[in-house]
């Protein structure tokens, strides 16, 4: 159990890096399709940010020989959180070191989940300033919505594949102070975990992964606000040649909307419609659906999330890879 | 091919009759969950109009042994373009019966298709007149949006199965003037095609049974107007227990947007979102899907239709009835 | 009264052309903003259809001394429909002449209203054919959506400001076989008309002259078809510089969701969500909206139409010009 | 300015009592139109909880002489951070009492901010616990949907009218740990605050009185969740007769949906489509809007919100009061 006053130290997810054996296909599908802003290319790397990210990127896209994720990094709620979370994570044994030079922020904790992810805490960021031509009328918006394809308006939270949930659960509880709002169990199983440490339903979760591996990525997820831009989202894409794995629809489990593609890189990314249930309750129990329930949990609307990849298929990929994923 | 000056003969669908045998579930449905209004009750039967529908009735609820359409009518653009259909049905030897005295309703002609299915056409109507408190105050209302449920506005269009969809596909262009939009073939034969006589892309839709019997009802579907209410109509009936058999999701085929369900009697029903689209060109050339092609035709989004009901499940239901329509 | 069987004569409305001093602007407007392809320059005009627009284009934008509208057309049902309505107007003493050699269309008939406004009615087109690159996997869709701005998908309807609203609407009631779905009157003036030749609300409105001028154009409307894209598209326009008049909201009267704003030639542009009501009865009765009732009329939310505008400007403007338009 | 490790002391807006002069008619507008649940009724008062309200009510209804906020209760993210409040409170010398005993919390402070506005904090409460008719499969999801009206799915932010701004604003922020996202100014004037201890943009505003009142409700914010709802509500109010101020439209100020009205005792109440802009930043600066920005703060699209009513009326009524109110 976390202590209460340590309920907030995370803020929200700033970044992640992918990479990609096919760069000119993810990045055409970031920034084409998704209408995210280029902010630095630099070596193998392009810097991307949408519209209301408040850094100076929240995607970093790495060209690489198979699509995985290198890290992800969370902001946490001030310096001080910071120094305790990492304390914390000494006391738990799960190592880890300072990094820095990384364009447009500071100092950054790397660590590694009990399941082998690359994670990483950080407080010093440097905020995005508009130039004149970006800035919008509306002065909560970092930038103007661009007008190029479906922009999103910026990243919302990591889905994590892990032999075993429970672990990198209770890791991100016990030393990030993270809440698990909701939880699936087949049996004596924990097979997913959807967690934050503010009132969004999750900034990160964990599900099993059905294909035994350690430390993958199940998908990223960025953040529309409007549903109906989802629905247009599956347009776009199923004109423009990118397959769509399943939505739009609405997951019970956090109420929120969905739809999940494959970027031409091959790893899943989630356009995420609205943010569904605000945990608003302090002392919220934590929900567990079970077995009975998952149809509801999974989709409230007719979608069967595809056995054949939905549970199985993650980043980097493991052969055989399915047939939706290559085309 | 029809002569131009008759492609303007059939206006809507007026009315459709349905049987089912559990008749408390099904009006449960359509008065609780989908807000229609009963306008009489009298036998076993039950009428019901959506707050736009124009007459007296456009669906009659009757208790029967088996869920089934007992007919649908269509009505005609005017009186005299019903005596001209009549005509040249008769001349195509498709014999059918002058009928009165169904409530809000006057003289109606009695056909069956090359198929079996029982349908009608009609000129005379009573239309529906809103007592005081029922009146809405947008003119083109036929009554007053209900607080009831999700309230469909009317009814939309009918789709039917049949052993051979080109006799009835013909017998409908001929007769009735309707032209087809688009049309599914699957090699040599055609297997489905979505008709009308205005620019709605279809009044009349005919899909091949894949069980291989004749003149059953795949289903009928209600208009919201707003594809929202789709997505909100699956939050209901998910919770209220009726079966989603698919969708929300816009086909590519009408580019309309559906979710299917089974009403507590068995018959299936589509919530229709928005008309997707309207067919302008007056020489609009009918689209030939073919297999290649279908994957967008039948879903815009990440929807599979689910083979072991949406292809072979029409009412009256054929041994063994899948599970999902049971529940 | 128009007879029966000349009643879908009008199949609907093609194209229009606008004249504009600020040509820059406006191409910026129609291409950048609201995603119109150019398919054609020439002189001092572009030529510009939106993704479902069936034709060479919808839209000609031709620079000149002040805003305003050139001439629409309306395409016919039939060749003989065409001719049907020539004899008409040249019984009705509303003379016109054919013309031809415009780009994407063959002879076009050419005629003014009593009011004074060019209008022109025409069979023959050019039907656009997309390149492999711009074809959709969506069969009725003549090309793909673009990934520039909000992309509208075709034109919609025109509204003329007519000095008297009743000769131009008896015209085309008596002329053209269009029949009036629904109109305004203040007290003994008929004050406004929305009519069409088949199930749309409108293809053509007229409405009476604030100022009292004669042949101007209230507003040409684009459609999204999904009344979400009018609120994305307000977002635009607010952060892109683009002046909104009034909207997003529904109107009571054809229950049309509308967004009003002007291009920067000055012209007046409605975006058109969705089609709202569909007028399904062919025996529909016109529905007639008294000054007690206007409020729910003009707008089912609460949008009051700016006074100082909505009802006073129109293209060729008159001084003054109000400040919101010259912005 | 409040140290960083007391800004998650307040979790949310638990409960508003509203005096009403008709209680009958506000009764039928929460109960009948937006669906809320009664969960209990004693002498003068109905209490009553929208479908995901996580307690036994979050709106009081009491007969009174008029239309008022009897009080308004946070409740806090844990009992210490109430008691830390409390003596924070104390400290400012915004003197308060204990109360108990009301239906469905502990032990309440109570206090006035500084200009007299009753508002409690509190920690205890008793969940709601749906009975299994009541059960949604949703289990985020206190109880079912209801099947009446367009139902709120809980209440969302009380927004005050204060005589002076920034005294209130301060003392939120000092007392409870608030901060303030975004804010108006006009010269050297704080005209309004946009107040959480969250990543909402506002469980509380406050704005200035143009009467110059003190202690006054402006609005309580019940939420859909989604935009389209505030588009049904608009109109279902229409057409059951509840006068609409402005909207549906989206404030630029916090991004929100909105749509005002003024429930049948006189309370101005907004339906809050979606929650715009959530603060992720933890170190977000104030965003300040100045009179020459404010055209976007106050709509990005069309709506001008009506100085006769918008920043003069508020409850308790001032004489003269605005016709729109007593429709």
């Amino acid at each position: 159990m976390t202590e209460e006053r340590y309920r907030h130290e995370i803020a929200h997810l700033a970044r992640v890096e992918l990479h990609t054996p096919n760069p000119d296909g993810t990045l055409w599908f970031f920034k084409d399709l998704l209408g995210m802003y280029e902010t630095k290319r630099e070596g193998q790397s392009v810097y991307l940010r949408g519209y209301e990210d408040p850094y100076q990127w929240s995607l970093k896209v790495t060209e690489g020989p198979e699509a995985r994720m290198d890290h992800a990094a969370l902001r946490t709620s001030s310096p001080e959180a910071l120094e305790r979370r990492i304390a914390s994570l000494r006391e738990g044994n799960l190592d880890g070191a300072w990094s820095d030079g990384e364009f447009g922020y500071g100092k950054t904790y790397e660590f590694d989940t009990p399941d082998g992810h690359k994670m990483a805490l950080l407080w010093e960021v440097e905020k995005y300033q508009a130039p004149p031509q970006l800035q919008s009328k509306i002065l909560s918006r970092a930038s103007k919505k661009p007008l190029q394809g479906l922009p999103v308006k910026r990243i919302d939270h990591l889905n994590l594949l892990a032999r075993e949930v429970t672990p990198v659960k209770e890791s991100f509880e016990r030393h990030l102070g993270m809440k698990t709002h909701e939880r699936v169990v087949d049996g004596d199983i924990e097979t997913g975990a959807w967690m934050s440490s503010s009132l969004l339903s999750h900034d990160v979760a964990v599900m099993r992964d059905a294909r035994g591996a350690r430390g993958r990525l199940h998908h990223v997820a960025f953040y529309y606000g409007i549903q109906q831009h989802t629905i247009d989202a599956a347009e776009m894409f199923r004109d423009y040649g990118i397959p769509i794995e399943a939505g739009p629809d609405r997951h019970g489990i956090t109420q929120s909307s969905f739809l999940y593609v494959f970027e031409p890189g091959g790893n899943r990314i989630e356009l995420f419609g609205d943010p569904g249930f605000l945990v608003l309750e302090p002392d919220f129990e934590t929900r567990t659906w079970t077995m009975d329930q998952i149809d509801t949990g999974t989709a409230i609307g007719g979608t069967n999330l595809p056995a054949e990849t939905y549970f199985t298929y993650g980043t980097p990929p493991i052969e055989p890879i399915p047939d939706i994923v290559r085309r």
